[in-house]
């Protein structure tokens, strides 16, 4: 199971957060990653963790003005991008353009959608994973797992009808082990967490509780 | 063959075209309609041509101010809309939310998209039809179908590969009969015009030269 | 006083509302207008009543597809139009272009915005007025003259500062005439209204109220 | 005067040219700054120069995914922040809050704009400074000083009559010191730049030649 920790813009310490996620892969089968703000990239990834942007933009080289590059992206020490979260939507045509420019820097690309015929459309996009987040169930500590189980296996299913090679994660709501484990018996390879890492007292217990299980 | 004509915001009028379509449209197998601005859809509708709405916002009765609701575009006497034209991009999650607004109001409905990887996206959303036209070729003059033939055989499989009841109109470019008989060959079941008509001295004719050969 | 209705994307019957606001103009001397979609600005228009579009886009005759033309809406009947509703917010570059262009159509213009500074900066690009609604109290049934008067007070002031030429509407919240009434003391010459008279039972009887004290 | 270099997503090399522009700061009277990508904030900030970004968004600590928070920004070392850069548009509600939210951080700010109505309306919003850039100059060798010199001194009237206290830089096609001298004749205190140096081959040769007259 992949489990990649969004730390948004929350008030978090970006480093020591990556710090603990360090140090909880070390200790488990899982993978683990963190997505920090642009800012922060280069800290993060001095950590040694594995380390993801929040967003690309579909760019080149070139004026662009307060945008985010993904060659600049891979070079500050990010090996993956999120793309198109429920709190970046992004027109079709950009979602397109930011997974070829992923793809170009050597990003790895996870496009985020919120139920399974959007899932199916950012398959056909091609890129290395899909996340399916109901906007509704982000933050609220239901995890999409429990409150609505078909929408996972639904998003397993129309991902894999447009491309199967296209894996599936799964986010919002995920706080416990036992809610990665659910997500993995529905069919999902992954789940997007945030809040429950990110503002945990102490992250990497809460990570280890999350791997725990695995 | 579905010959869909896009007044845009030309300075044509509006009335006269679509006249000159109901005419045409008399006079063959071909099925044709005029697409007007929102303010036109009521003029255009009375002269009994099919009739499209260009846009449709993804949302419902209630506060929204400028939008454009599929219900009114319905009352109007539109039959169907387009949706994510190459001029008005949506995000993926409004392409869909559009498409389920255009369903509840009874309008078919066309995703516009520019190329086969995105039109095998758009035909994960379930509309009637979709459209490719790529951006560069859209009132050049220079069909898609000779410009880049590949790019609409490529869109046909894209979208069948997806959702075979999702039919492929083309865009971009077309302005002779030849142009709507070479985009057949390539598999779809349609065009989208604009220039080409609305802009003709005769409207008429330019119509029914496009159809004749049909 | 200006009185405007902003019929949204309500599920009214926007000539019904229309010929009502055409009644009860007959017997004040407030000066009263209707918003409707533009879908349907040419039937409210054929009521008589004052009629204003929702929006329009910052684009000329041309290569727009689903955009709102300036010049189309006044041909449809329209002697106005919001800009930059609150619920339709645009880039300032947009807002000026839009005022742009429905200067160039013959339209009036009222740009809206959330507080003083925005309006004291959408006087600065010269709309014949302004329309100040604080984003929380529209739909409220709490009037911002009541909420919170030194917003009204504020506007004024801001307005006035950049260009005294520019007058100012309040909104959000606006259903009874004494509302209408403290909002002309706090400055304003006119209100912004929607919920009020667009879902009342009798909307002539809403709009008689509301104009009775003046 | 101050020089701001803004880098764009240009294939420079980020830390060089801030490198050069702190070289060259010790030179002259003139204030520089260097405004790299969000990635590249923290490298260059180390190297001493007065750095900037070039854009916050209008958010606060919190859910916001992809996002520019100014705090994260000042803390990686910026001083200020670019807003509404013409390859960035913001609403018009954005850019008071991204201006609020730069404030709230310490960061000065520079709004940016295309003409003297617009600078009129971004100087209401209070920020320190704007910047006027006519977008067709930009990147066209063509400095707005020579090719529209009024637009600049018109610039300057128009946020003077808004608010006195917010200075106003010109950019657009600047390249020579000769160009600088004329802004400031012009009554600008500051230019914008970006190809002039951030693509120079020696950039600190072009950035002393672009001081040397003042």
């Amino acid at each position: 199971m992949f489990v990649l920790v969004n730390l948004k813009t929350y008030p978090c310490d970006s480093v020591a957060v990556a710090q603990a996620a360090a140090e909880v892969d070390e200790t488990t089968d899982a993978r683990i990653a963190v997505a920090p703000q642009a800012a922060h990239l280069e800290a993060v990834a001095e950590t040694g963790v594995e380390t993801w942007a929040q967003h690309v933009d579909p760019i080149e080289y070139g004026s662009n003005t307060g945008h985010t590059l993904a060659e600049s992206v891979a070079d500050a020490g990010a090996a993956g991008t999120l793309i198109n979260h429920s709190e970046h939507r992004l027109t079709l045509d950009a979602i397109d353009g930011s997974v070829r420019a992923a793809e170009r820097a050597g990003l790895e690309t996870v496009v985020c959608a919120n139920n399974p015929a959007q899932i199916g459309a950012a398959a056909a996009l091609g890129p290395d994973a899909v996340a399916v987040e109901p906007p509704e169930l982000i933050g609220s500590g239901t995890p999409v797992s429990q409150a609505d189980p078909d929408i996972v296996s639904d998003a397993v299913e129309a991902a894999a009808a447009v491309d199967s090679d296209v894996t599936v994660l799964c986010g919002a709501g995920i706080s416990t082990g036992d809610d990665v484990v659910a997500a993995g018996e529905l069919g999902s390879k992954g789940v997007l967490l945030a809040s429950g890492v990110a503002k945990a007292d102490d992250p990497a217990a809460a990570l280890a509780d999350l791997v725990e299980p695995l």
